[in-house]
């Protein structure tokens, strides 16, 4: 099987452009904080693996792999890719590092206490060369200063952003988001 | 014992005139969308009665009336007095309506599918005469036209406010706003 062909087959080509950018922005974010480029290199290049577009093909995807569809999944569709991603990564591709699993499967939402692997994944998707949203540039500057900044920074935009878009906001990115929060006022 | 005398002695004068403006504009909503107005005016008299300002005080106010505090009451102590009060109308000042001691405990944090009187005491409190925050006027305008939209207003503005202000939001304010969002989108 060819990996790379089959995941651009399921997501399209634009979004694998996407997925490249996600790794270099890992590793590089990786050999900066000191922590394995090998792992920031596996989790991004399949952080997206399963952001299938047509809700058919992603509710059959989900049958396919066993995940359950929560209301929390149901009312946000477009947080499904995370889980559904890291079932495919170990069953497709044979993932089996289970921190590599767990940075892909949060990297939509958060969580809690996340670790340098797993905000470096949630970090590199926010801040790829190609993101281009009004306070990119400071996130990417705490990205290089502070992990726990730069998440509690992304994590404030991504609810305001929701809030503005009458979008379902998920309880772990809220609970990321105080968790982060209380750390950074301390 | 002098009910009224006793609660300005604990929060104050000027929170008891807030408390006096709480009443007039919940008994108006009550009567405008055919709510019990006994049961909005009691909700209303007691929903701040142990807003008490100084925390060594506070603190010691759940323990005499046995309110555990959680970890999100020790994050955000300016959500004590909901839960606090309620138990507080009980012991202290005999009200035995649950609903009015409900309508009480969850007037600051909101949650899940409200009552009308939950409602009506939680929007008076934001939309009072005397409140004069920017977005206030729709605030009072869209209490008059829908319990549910005023309260995705008021939810949502109160966690832009706590976003903005660094401050802790409880998962129960998330879990409201996700509710009546939902409600209304449809």
């Amino acid at each position: 099987m060819n990996t790379e062909k089959d995941i651009i087959q399921r997501i399209g080509e634009k979004r694998f452009q996407h997925t490249r950018r996600v790794v270099e922005e890992a590793v590089r974010l990786a050999r900066f904080w000191g922590a394995d480029e090998k792992q920031a290199r596996l989790a991004a290049y399949y952080h997206d693996c399963m952001k299938i577009r047509d809700k058919k093909l992603l509710f059959q995807a989900c049958k396919d792999l066993g995940l359950e569809l929560t209301q929390e999944l149901k009312d946000s569709p477009e947080i499904i890719h995370g889980p559904l991603g890291a079932l495919a990564a170990r069953k497709y591709y044979g993932i089996k590092d289970e921190e590599v699993l767990h940075a892909i499967a949060i990297h939509t939402i958060g969580e809690e206490d996340m670790s340098v692997l797993d905000k470096i994944i949630y970090l590199a998707d926010y801040i790829e060369p190609m993101r281009n949203f009004p306070g990119v540039e400071k996130a990417r500057k705490l990205a290089y200063t502070s992990l726990d900044e730069a998440m509690v920074y992304a994590l404030e935009h991504t609810i305001s952003f929701l809030l503005d878009n009458k979008q379902v906001i998920a309880l772990s990115t809220l609970k990321a988001r105080n968790f982060y929060r209380k750390k950074v006022n301390q």
